[in-house]
């Protein structure tokens, strides 16, 4: 695995892109936020117009060893009922995405479940869910390598220039939660979250399943190492389409704490993948907000969500699309004979 | 003027509601304040399954006459020139309004400038500007009843069940701003922001204004007559068009500061118009998170924005429709064969 990814900075293009935005009938900065987002996109595409065409909301679907332990409020077999129900167009990400034009795909990385074959389906399993982490790596590093390999060759064969990450896994906050804990060093307590919404009993029990496998695995300190160690094929699956979606100079936008894992993950692999995403929101989950500043970025949305499955990843695309056209449609001081400020 | 608006509330009916969102696919609240706005409109509507049909976002203008006392970066001409600008398709609310198929209606309350006739322009011009409310009340009570009969004859004529409202007015965050004082008892300089961006010195002569015309008009203080001697007519026409969407049971959608002022107004002569708002976001303009703290409500989005328009409102359109839609198509636990938690 040898991503290419070129950096975004551009000091002189960026330069010409503010000054169209600072052109545009509006005072200076009065868009703001998206005027951010403008300028982001502009230098991803490293167009003075950027255009967004054919965007892909992948949800990257897995079953976690860890899920035996109670950690989670739902049993094992929803993560295959669920892959089912998005395919059928009943789960939330099915109506968003068809609010939203995004096209659905829905990856099986690592799913206990056997599933029809679906147009939207796409199989890709290196796993029938991980190892219980507590006792052994969730991946071998082999496993761990196919999944990274098969994101990135999804995100190859896919069209358009934006990708919507989106998961599904029960146990998954479990996993990106331990992630969350080596990645950035920050106490177990601050990382472990309710998930889908484990009661008092459960947290306790998932936040020592954390720090028992983080025991475990206490020499799986790189991120590669700590992706197979203490992830899981969904994780490792989305790992690699960052890194594809990046070297391809595609949008990336992120979705909520498992997301994030995914693209912590692969930022330790290659710290340029970060300007080429969009934190979509700030998920209710304990330790979002905190990983996303450590990450030093700032999520558009903030919605108590925490569903996942691409969910806010959805319901922020508008505000992309906002900041696309704005760019492109929007008339200037001078186009449109408007007095701009005395200065 | 007399306006029957009826109470959402409905304890029964919303019991009815929630359990309908919570047998959907997704574990209780993961849909965050989704959630609260499904239950919200489906409340205004008195449906479990609200729709939205035919949006209609209208932009009120109005000139002010506080605007010759240099509290504004910009010049007086640039109301009419924007409005001629959203007209013409190159502002920010008209890129907007397409994006997201709302249909935009801009309102000459009491703009001073003259426009050849257009289909999307509605004539209600009480006054070319208001007087100097330094010096004058900014509206006769004739005007300013003549602008709220205007906005509510507006609404009245418009299809749609759902008002998404904008302003446009040189010199209105300095009403604005004037109303919140009066109205909330809280200090000028809690109510008094940069507008449009005025510099240190522009600030100082706006919160001077204000000063000035809370001390000139000190009996001002029922919400009409307030209204009359600091607002405007752009936000008289949109607090008679609240009360009246309201009456009809629509939805209606706030934009920032200037819109939240004549919801203030609204309801502080009905005060059950605030359950038919949905606030769409927290504008950067000093006053407006508190106002709303005020007002007990919580907008959507927080992005810094400060253009006014209907910008913001526009933005967060989606996730009214999300909400509508995410009730109508998702499944619930039974319909999709899912698991639900053990409980």
């Amino acid at each position: 695995m040898s991503f290419a990814i070129e950096p975004v900075a551009d000091a002189v293009f960026a330069a010409r892109v503010q000054r169209a935005i600072d052109r545009k009938t509006k005072p200076p900065g009065a868009l703001g936020r998206l005027e951010a987002l403008m300028l982001q996109l502009a230098l991803i595409q490293r167009r003075e117009r950027p255009a967004l065409h054919e965007p892909q909301l992948v949800v990257f679907a897995a079953d976690h060893g860890v899920a035996a332990q109670g950690v989670s409020a739902y049993r094992r077999e929803v993560t295959a009922q669920m892959v089912r129900n998005m395919l059928a167009g009943g789960a939330a990400v099915s109506v968003l995405a068809r609010q939203m034009d995004l096209r659905l795909t829905v990856v099986d990385c690592g799913v206990d479940g056997d599933f029809d074959p679906h147009p939207q389906l796409v199989d890709a399993k290196v796993c029938r869910g991980t190892s219980d982490f507590m006792a052994a790596p969730a991946l071998t590093g082999a496993q761990c390598r196919q999944a990274i390999d098969a994101g990135e060759a999804l995100v190859r064969r896919l069209p358009g220039n934006a990708l919507l990450l989106g998961e599904m896994g029960i146990g998954n906050s479990t996993a990106a939660a331990a992630l969350m804990a080596r990645l950035t060093g920050y106490p177990v307590p601050a990382c472990v979250g309710r998930g889908t919404g484990v009661d008092d009993a459960g947290l306790a029990r998932k936040r020592a399943a954390v720090e028992r496998a983080l025991a475990r695995h206490a020499e799986a300190r790189e991120p590669l190492a700590a992706l197979a160690a203490l992830g899981g094929a969904e994780i490792a699956a989305m790992t690699g389409a960052v890194l594809a979606a990046a070297a391809a100079r595609r949008v990336v936008v992120v979705d909520g704490f498992i997301a994030t894992a995914a693209v912590a993950v692969a930022a330790g692999v290659a710290p340029e993948v970060l300007p080429y995403c969009v934190f979509s929101h700030a998920s209710a989950e304990t330790g979002h907000a905190r990983w996303l500043e450590r990450l030093r970025v700032r999520p558009l949305l903030d919605l108590d969500l925490r569903l996942g499955e691409g969910s806010g990843a959805a319901l922020a695309w508008p505000l992309l699309v906002a900041a696309c056209r704005l760019l492109d449609e929007m008339a200037s001081f001078e186009s449109a004979g408007v007095a701009d400020r005395a200065r």
